[in-house]
Order: C-alpha cells, then sequence, then structure tokens
C-alpha cells in the first residue's frame, strides 16, 4: 500500500505556514502579531496604520529596493533577513545616505516552518538594529507550496543624505568625477558571501569556515566620507563581485584599471573554496565591503579611516584608474607578473545569492 | 518514443524569460534597459543609482509596501502591474496622503513570455502616469520555474502629507475619532475586483462583462478631505471586503455597527458572479473604493463630495455606527428587513487575490 504523500495531511498552523495565514483573517493576525510586529516593535509600526508617519525630513530623501531570493534561507554568518535588511541600508548608504525608515514584504511559502520564520524575523529585527533603522511598514502574502524555497523578502528603505554631510548636498559625485590615476581602496577580504551561500548550499559547510560577510555598511561608508579624502566614488561590490563592479566602472568612465591580485584581500579559506567550486573570486558577491574610488593624493587618509572601522580593517588600496579609451579594459596584474583581463561575470553561474 | 518535454528545449532569451536574465550580466542589462526602464522612464529612476534621490519633502513623509501575487497576472480590468501601483498609492491616500515616488521589486520565473512581461511593465507605467507618481528605483530578480505563475511584484511608495491640508498635520484622525451616530459611506459599487479576478481564474470571463475596478484613489480622498465634511477615517475595503473592514472597525471603535442591505450599491453582474461563485459580495475584495465615516450632519456634504469625483459617481451612506458595546457587532439589515452579523471571511476562500 503506497504511503499517504506528506503534503495530504492537513498541517499544523501553529507548526508551519497555512495558506489561512496569509488570507487576512483571524489566523492573518495571530501569525502576524505574534511572529512578525512583536518581534519588530517600534513606534513607527505599532499603529498598523495603512502606511508609516515618518513626520517631516530634514534632508535630501533617498529611496531604493531589493528583493531577495537566496537559497538556502539561511546560510553561515546570515540568512535572507539580515542580507535584506543590509541590502537596502547599503544601498543607501553608499549614496551617503542614511537609512530613517525600512518596509518589509513578506511572500511565504505554505509549508514553511514557523520556527524558520520566527529565526529570520528576528534576525531582520537584529539587523535593522545593528544599522540604526527600524522597520516601519510590511506587508505579508502566502502562496501555494512548489518548492521555490520557503519565502521571499522585500525591502524598500528610505535614507536621507545630509545637507551638511562630507560629499554634499548631492551625495557622492559619482563616476564622472573619477579621473585617471584614481585610487581604488576595497574595505577588506572579498568573496565571502557568496561563497558562504554556495557552500552551503552544496553541502559543503562542514568543509569550511567561511561566513557571510552580510553586514550594515552605513558607519563605514560615513567614517571614509568624514576623512580628509577626496572620495570620488562608493558602491559595494555585490552580485558580480568585485569584477562585475570594475567593469561597469570602466565602462561608464571609458578609463582602464589595473588590479594588483597580490593586493587584493582573500582569505585561504575562501581561495581554497573558489577552487573547489571552480569560481573566481573576483566574481563572487561580498555583501559587507565597499569599493570607494579615491584621489591619489588622498587614497593614504581614506584607507586610514577604513581600517580603523571595524568593518574595514583588512581594507587595501587594490588598484588604480588608467588612461581614456575607446575600449577601456579592467587588468589584473598577476602575482606571477602576468596581465590578464577581468570579465563581467556570466549571469547564470551563480542564481539565488541574493 | 517520447516526446522531449517542452522545458528541456533550451529557451529564446528574446522570447521568454530564462535565468540568466538575472544574473547580473549582459542579459539582464538588455532585459531592464529594453523591457522595464525604457517604460518607466523619468528623472529619478534613469540615472540608475543604488538609491533614487527624490530631492528634500516638504510635509510629513510616509512610507507602505505591499506584495502582489495575483492569479492570474493579468484579468478583466487590470494587471499585477495596475495592481500594485494602485494598492501602493491607494495605502498612501486613505492616510490623506500625495504619493511622490514608488519603489518596484520585480520577481520573475524563468519560462514568463517576455511579451507578458512588456504589457506589465506597460501597465505600471500607465498606472503611474494616472496616478501622478513615478517609479524612482526598483530591482529584478529571476527565480527557477516551478508553476507559481509568473511573477511576483512589490511596490513601496513614499508620500506626503501636506501640513496644510484638510486633515490637518497628522492625516486622518484615525478610528479613535469616531462617534455613535457617524455615518459610513461607501465610494461605489463593490465585489468587482475579486470577482472580475476570480472569474478569470475559473475561466468564467465569457460569461461576464465584470472587470476589476482598481483604481488610483489618492484624487477621490481628497476630494472628500476638500468638502466640508467632518471625515474621521478613510479606508480601501480590499482583502476581507466591506465586510473585513466593517469588522475590524467595529473591533476597533467597541461600537455596534449597522449596514442597509439595500444602500450597498452591487451591480447586477457581480450578484450573480458571486451567486455562482458561492460568495457573499460583502466579504470580496476591492481595489478602487473607499468607505469614509463621517459625522452625521456633515454625511450629505461628504457624499456629495464623493459623488462629483468619476470614481465615486455611485457613492451611497450605507450604515451607521451604533452604541458601544462589549461585543460590537456589524449587523446587515436585509432587504427583507431582517437582521443578520456580518463577519469577517475566513481567509482561505480567495487566495491569491492581490
Amino acid at each position: 500500500m503506497p504511503e499517504i504523500p506528506e503534503q495530504q495531511s492537513s498541517p499544523d498552523p501553529d507548526e508551519r505556514i497555512v495558506l489561512a495565514h496569509g488570507g487576512g483573517g483571524e489566523l492573518t493576525r495571530r501569525l502576524l502579531a505574534d511572529h512578525v510586529v512583536n518581534k519588530l516593535a517600534n513606534d513607527l509600526l505599532d499603529p498598523l496604520t495603512d502606511s508609516a508617519d515618518l513626520g517631516p525630513l530634514d534632508g535630501r530623501v533617498c529611496l531604493t529596493t531589493d528583493a531577495f531570493v537566496v537559497q538556502p534561507l539561511e546560510f553561515p554568518g546570515g540568512d535572507i533577513g539580515r542580507l535584506a535588511v543590509c541590502g537596502t541600508v547599503n544601498d543607501l548608504a553608499v549614496m551617503g545616505a542614511v537609512p530613517k525608515a525600512l518596509s518589509l514584504a513578506l511572500i511565504i511559502e505554505e509549508g514553511l516552518p514557523i520556527a524558520t520564520l520566527d529565526r529570520i524575523v528576528e534576525s531582520i529585527a537584529a539587523a535593522a538594529d545593528e544599522a540604526g533603522v527600524v522597520v516601519a511598514t510590511g506587508d505579508t502574502k502566502v502562496v501555494e507550496h512548489h518548492g521555490s524555497g520557503g519565502m521571499t523578502v522585500t525591502t524598500a528603505g528610505v535614507g536621507l543624505l545630509s545637507p551638511d554631510g562630507p560629499a554634499g548636498a548631492d551625495g557622492l559625485a559619482g563616476e564622472a568625477a573619477i579621473r585617471p590615476g584614481d585610487a581604488v581602496l576595497l574595505s577588506g577580504r572579498i568573496a565571502e558571501h557568496g561563497l558562504a551561500v554556495m557552500s552551503a548550499r552544496e553541502n559543503l559547510a562542514f568543509r569550511t569556515s567561511l561566513r557571510s560577510d552580510v553586514a550594515p555598511l552605513t558607519g563605514l561608508v560615513q567614517a571614509v566620507l568624514a576623512s580628509a579624502a577626496d572620495v570620488r566614488f562608493v558602491r559595494d561590490p555585490t552580485r558580480g563581485g568585485l569584477a562585475g563592479l570594475l567593469a561597469d566602472l570602466a565602462e561608464q568612465t571609458r578609463l582602464c584599471i589595473e588590479v594588483e591580485e597580490s593586493a587584493v584581500p582573500v582569505s585561504a579559506a575562501a581561495r581554497h573554496t573558489a577552487e573547489l567550486l571552480g569560481l573566481d573570486p573576483l566574481t563572487v558577491a561580498n555583501e559587507g565591503k565597499i569599493v570607494a574610488v579615491v584621489s591619489a593624493d588622498t587614497a593614504e587618509e581614506a584607507l586610514a579611516a577604513c581600517r580603523a572601522h571595524p568593518l574595514g580593517a583588512d581594507g587595501a588600496v587594490v588598484g588604480r584608474f588608467g588612461e581614456p579609451s575607446d575600449w577601456p579594459l579592467v587588468e589584473l596584474i598577476t602575482r606571477a607578473g602576468g596581465r590578464r583581463i577581468v570579465q563581467r561575470p556570466y549571469g547564470e553561474d551563480l542564481p539565488r545569492i541574493c
């Protein structure tokens, strides 16, 4: 006699998400009250109005959003909730903006263990706290189970560019300000987010001590901006890694870029895991690093400010911008003294990394 | 010989979404440039920076978000894109806020026809235009195909509460201001969104002329607020319908509510479709209606302002708040003169309705 498939049995709504959790009735209210709103409690969220009233905001208002589909939902060093908070905070941070409030939209598959949801929402609360921001408003939907992995998290963030901040009222000058000779500062070891997620997915976790670097970067960016350095541009090398970011910059500035392989911080664990997975660390996603482009004569000031911050202790100047070119390339000067062209990764290699 | 299953053949990335469209490489850039950003073009979005700089905003800033998982993606009268824009605009509108900017996060399944994406993004652009708002920032992810139906859309919105608006600096007074005797104003015919979606899903579309009422409500809300009426509270009766909204209000105010069935506008098509589907129109979702609670002596002014607006032409006073009670109920006075208790719908009935 065949076994009754697991999905035929009615799941306990105290143990696992069921469709009725998303229907807007009593189960929805209990789910939100006991597993979401209570963990995120703050003055903006608690009234549970249709939208959160942030009050008057003094400065230039920035808005950003990110959708997260990472698999697995939890990985060494983080989870989809921490990733969502940090990703959105960091999109604001690299503009020179300080985050004020987040929105949080959860799309949950039926069957997700409530205990998993609890851990992820607690992680969202902790990451928001660490980043100095609150979840001011949200929405939760429940969809049928079809094996996509449990949940997606979409955050939007409102941040403020201070009119008297070091970068001026317009935020960072942007890539248009980059000049030949400018230095490329990297705030620490690369590839640890992508490799930690891939290792967890491939059941390699036991072989490596790698942990995702996912972290809110507002403090680090503000520290570099507050230094005496002439900072032209800041971005976080996420999907596409350092290679993708530099390829974009070369294309946008029409300037060549030289990178010193020996100067790029990569841990031994990351190097070995990347080899095992057949990946180039330069193309692997980071979630807690910045690349700053600074004038050559002030690179030391920027580097000192970076290293003085806990999240930038391993910072290094890893390259420089070269001359204008009709075919601007990113070139890696290898440890052996050779040169190879650094290319934007082909996308399909690393789905569900963020 | 068995046929080769369709999913084994490599889809044409100009015809259908493939995983590489989400990988951050050349295909991603082409997808965004040719099918998303070009259709939404505006001064805030076009720089494609990590976050959009909205500039200084004068007033109280409101933030809201919604995730949309409606099935099918397109239905008579609307689609998931129009629904997302209107849903978020309306969350701001019912606070008395005027929308300034939206964020747009798309999670697309591989296999979605590019032509479907095109229609939905064009619908987003048209709805934003209609609502007087722009999509200022966005994110797009691609996930494996697993039959969940093509895509989800999550929007967040920033709006402004005018300090000199009719509702004062704090927006609407909220449910705490509601008093016994207050009138319940409904802006038009109910149940048309939910029934149109259900009809499309059940292949009943050919039997009915029903279309979703999905529309941006800022203008209608502002018109009612600008009238001489004493408006205590405004909300749009979406998921859970009119019944769900009134049940919430009875619970929050601890006041009974009486509704006149004969006064509630329901089209013949909606009544017949609801009967066919075994649904009570009172519990079915709307996406283009408001419920306003106004003082009894100013209800006529509110009604006149509502009816003068194209989206409120069928508006009616449908009920009134009664006395305080330990067990506050919503009671329907039926056409036959009987009474029945109106209950919040049980959630599972209508999944994927928004």
